[in-house]
This record gives structure tokens, C-alpha cells and sequence, in this order.
């Protein structure tokens, strides 16, 4: 197999620095955070990053560890730089707790710009029962080997200058690849092996990041241009296992100028620990 | 076709009244509300129900008339009586804007108690294009006449006690009905079609009520059993033709004592007029 070796753990790693939240002396519940140039698009952060951000925000004001779901509507376009993260303490239960959070950037005159909201309900995995009766199946992509990775040359996931390229590791099921060669398949699919670059294991921060880390299912319809996420809601259901992660997203209702994107994330046990649903703006194109 | 008569148009039905919302005087953004005894289920008061409430005060609140995409946290259980609905306005775009609402009822000695939380985006329906490149089909459902409606006795949607019972014309498709007679198919589907009682036609509103007005999913893998929500993200996509509406529910990962449940609505146009996934907790039987 030609997994990543893990040069990086979870707590030291690209991802684990970059979403590094510092509580704001004097102000309870307030989170001061930079927005890293590591995880853009072109020159907007990428949606996953931001929620893993305010997600990682939300752990530390919650008395429970792990978001179960987490529902972000995206405002404004976010850029590299400051930001600050305002949280609520929503309710506190037993066995959940929900919170709510917004991401703010600055102004020319440092006035607070909200980029994303956020009300979640988080929970602890490690608590849950072991009892599974899940009818999904894992998503039929080819081994790993046998995806494209960015030495595919022209068929490399993610084309443009992408910072983001440099921090995933994503291996693309072929047969969800032709976009990148003028040839999409029509039926609004992606599924890719995932990981961060610098082999750092998924834990549920990184599957917010994970949701929201492919190519856009509208490249398979053969769509290219600028989706923005409108409304995301995850759910993260299990923690993962050690190794990388298969994503399958599709889309199935494009239509008025919105299209949805279902995203499932399966583990190295076969465990499906993640589904989300966005709504996005279709690409004029 | 067996379908009712209209006995009530939009505006003038059980469910305007029932979710009527008055503006409070002198307090912008605020509403009082009587949560309907109509539209429980035992005791509590059903989740679709108080989402198109919450939904009708966005209306008022934000300058767009829709909701695109409604994400609710359910944080206490609401009984009927009085309750008041907190909004605010979070962003206004051209296309879209996006709100915040939160519905509280009262303790006994008069302090509000929070009963879910909303963040929505609202656009104009009427104003998308018509472009349609959806790749869903409607649900595989037996027609109008040879589905189950209250009549067929055992078989009857909803067990108990439950007032929802003579708002709603359900009428459930047998294949997934044989929870009722003690036979559940063990796939965790759900099949109708749906009609408010009084005969009026669907709305965007009445769809935040559609989405969550079948018998659960986990019925139909033999678990019987209070299944309170979590959380709920519905997308309305288009405005309802009239006539009687298909709901489909699925789900396929009940694990940890948790469940998703997406469900599809479509109208008699064959078009996906809405799409929701909820996150809730598996009943212990």
C-alpha cells in the first residue's frame, strides 16, 4: 500500500497549528484565530477549514468534546488573515450540548465582518453505544493505487493555484475524474481517498475539514466555475479509525441556479463516520 | 383520483392560523405565537409544526419571502400555549438574506425557556431560473387510491393518541407500513402521500411541516419508540404545484443510538420541491 507514513500526529501538524484557537483574556467565550493562506482556493478559504476552525471553538466552550452536528450558514467570503470567534453557550445537557458561533474578519477600519454562523450540537463519540445497523455501504472506488493523485499530471484533482493542493493528499477515483480532462461523466460524482499531506490522522475536527475538501460535484456535470457553499450541516457520527479516508459526494438536484452536495466519509475500518449536506450556488457557466 | 377537495386556500386553513405570528409592539423582530394543540404528538408538539412557525416570523423578519434553507436545533420539548419567536436579521444580500430565530415558551414563573434555535437563508422562489438538471426520480410509490390511508384500521400511519393525526391526509404506501401490523420491512424507509386535512395546497411553509410529518424511519426497522430530533436542515428548491405531494424518508445509518433520516418532497409536477436531513436519537426499545 502506498499510504502516507504519519510525519505528523494529531495536536502537531499543518492542520492541528492552522486552526489553532486562543481564548481572548477578559472575554469568556471569545477565540482569536489567524486564517492561514495554507487552505485557500484560489483566494478564498476553503468552507471545510473555516468549520473545523469554528469547530475547534466551539470544543472549548462546550463541556462536550465532539461535534455530533454542526450546521453553517457562509455569509461572506473569507481571506487569509485575523479573525476572531464569538461563542455561545446555547443549552447544557446530559449527554449533548449546543452552542452557536460566528467567525468575524476586519475591515479597512477594523470594524468585525461576519464570515460564517454556526449553532451545533456536540456530544461525546467515545460514550456512545457500539450498536450499528447502518444499511450504507462503503463507496465502490478503486484502491488506492489505482486513483490519481496530483502526479497525475493533467488529471491532478484541483487545477489553479490552490494552496490547499499542498496540504490534502486526495486520490481521485477515475472514473470521477474525466472533468479535469474536458470528458466529466454527467452524473455529478466524486469519490477520492483522503488525507492530510503530512499524514496526521482524522479525528472530528478533521472531518469538518474533510466534508468540504473535494472537487465540487458540479465538475462532474461539467460545471466549471465558482460554487460557493450557501448553507453546510455535518454530522460526525464515529470517530475514525487511523489511515486515509474515502469520500464519496454526489449531487442530485441542480436546478433554479442551487444544487445540493451529500458528502459521506468512510474510515480505514469501514465505519461511516461523517455525512454532510450543502447547499451551493450553481457556477453561472 | 380519490384526492380531496379543497376546503381551504392558502391564507385561510388550519395550518395559517395555527401558525399565525403577531408582530409585539414596540419590540422589532418580535413575535408571539400559540403553539396549537392540533398538531401534537402525544404531548409534544411536532417538529415540523413549530419549523414552519419559526419559518412564518422569518418571513415577516427578512426581506426575502422564502426560505432556501431553514437549520434548526431542537434544544427542550414544546407543549401547546403561548410562546414568543426572537429573530434576527444576520446579513442581507440581493439574492439571498439570512436570519436567526429562536422560539421560547415560559416556565412557571414567567422565564423563557428556549425551544429551538434557527439560522435560515431566505431568497424569492419565483425569481430563480427554470433550469432543471436534476438527476433524482420521484419515490416508486403505488397510486393515491391503493396507499393506506386512515380508514384501513391497523394500518392506520400513526398509532395512539395523536392529534397531527386529523390535520394530515396520509396516506403510506403498504410496503412501508408493516411496522403497523407488526412486520416492519427492516429498511428503514417510509413512503406517502401527504395532504394538509382541510384540503390547502402546499407552500414553502407547509413544506418545513412536510418534511417532518411521516412516521419515523426507525418504525420501519422495528424500533418503536420516542425518536426526538436533534437537528433539522431543510431545503426548500421550488414552489409547490397543487395537489397531493410524495414524501420519501430513508435512513441508512442508524449507529451509536443516533439516526439520520433525509427526506425528499416532491409535488404533482414531479418536481423535488424540498429536501431535509435530520440528525436524531434512536428510540432505546
Amino acid at each position: 500500500m502506498a499510504y502516507a507514513a504519519a510525519q505528523a500526529s494529531i495536536g502537531d501538524s499543518e492542520f492541528d497549528r492552522d486552526t489553532t484557537v486562543t481564548a481572548r483574556a477578559g472575554e469568556p467565550g471569545v477565540y482569536d484565530a489567524e486564517l492561514s493562506a495554507g487552505w485557500t482556493i484560489i483566494t478564498a478559504v476553503n468552507g471545510g477549514y473555516l468549520l473545523a476552525l469554528v469547530g475547534r471553538a466551539l470544543s472549548a466552550a462546550l463541556p462536550h468534546p465532539d461535534p455530533f452536528t454542526v450546521s453553517a450558514h457562509y455569509l461572506t467570503s473569507s481571506e487569509p488573515g485575523p479573525a476572531v470567534i464569538r461563542t455561545e453557550v446555547v443549552r447544557v445537557g446530559r449527554t449533548l450540548s449546543t452552542g452557536q458561533a460566528s467567525l468575524f474578519q476586519y475591515d479597512a477600519d477594523g470594524n468585525e465582518i461576519e464570515r460564517i454562523r454556526v449553532v451545533a450540537s456536540y456530544g461525546d463519540l467515545a460514550a456512545l453505544p457500539d450498536d450499528v445497523r447502518t444499511t450504507a455501504l462503503p463507496p465502490a472506488i478503486p484502491a488506492y493505487e489505482d486513483c490519481l493523485g496530483p502526479e497525475a499530471g493533467p488529471a491532478a484533482p484541483i487545477p489553479g493555484s490552490n494552496a490547499i493542493v499542498d496540504r490534502l493528499r486526495l486520490r481521485l477515483d477515475p472514473a470521477t475524474a474525466g472533468w479535469a480532462l474536458g470528458a466529466p461523466s454527467g452524473k455529478g460524482e466524486m469519490r477520492a481517498w483522503f488525507e492530510l499531506a503530512d499524514g496526521r490522522d482524522a479525528d472530528p475536527l478533521s472531518l469538518l475539514l474533510a466534508v468540504d475538501a473535494l472537487p465540487p460535484t458540479c465538475f462532474d456535470l461539467g460545471l466549471m466555475g465558482w460554487s460557493p457553499t450557501v448553507e453546510l450541516t455535518a454530522h460526525v457520527r464515529h470517530r475514525p479509525a487511523p489511515g486515509p479516508l474515502r469520500i464519496a459526494i454526489t449531487t442530485r438536484n441542480l436546478a433554479g441556479g442551487f444544487l445540493e452536495e451529500d458528502a459521506e466519509v468512510w474510515d480505514s475500518a469501514d465505519r461511516l463516520v461523517a455525512q454532510s449536506r450543502q447547499l451551493a450556488r450553481a457556477p453561472r457557466g
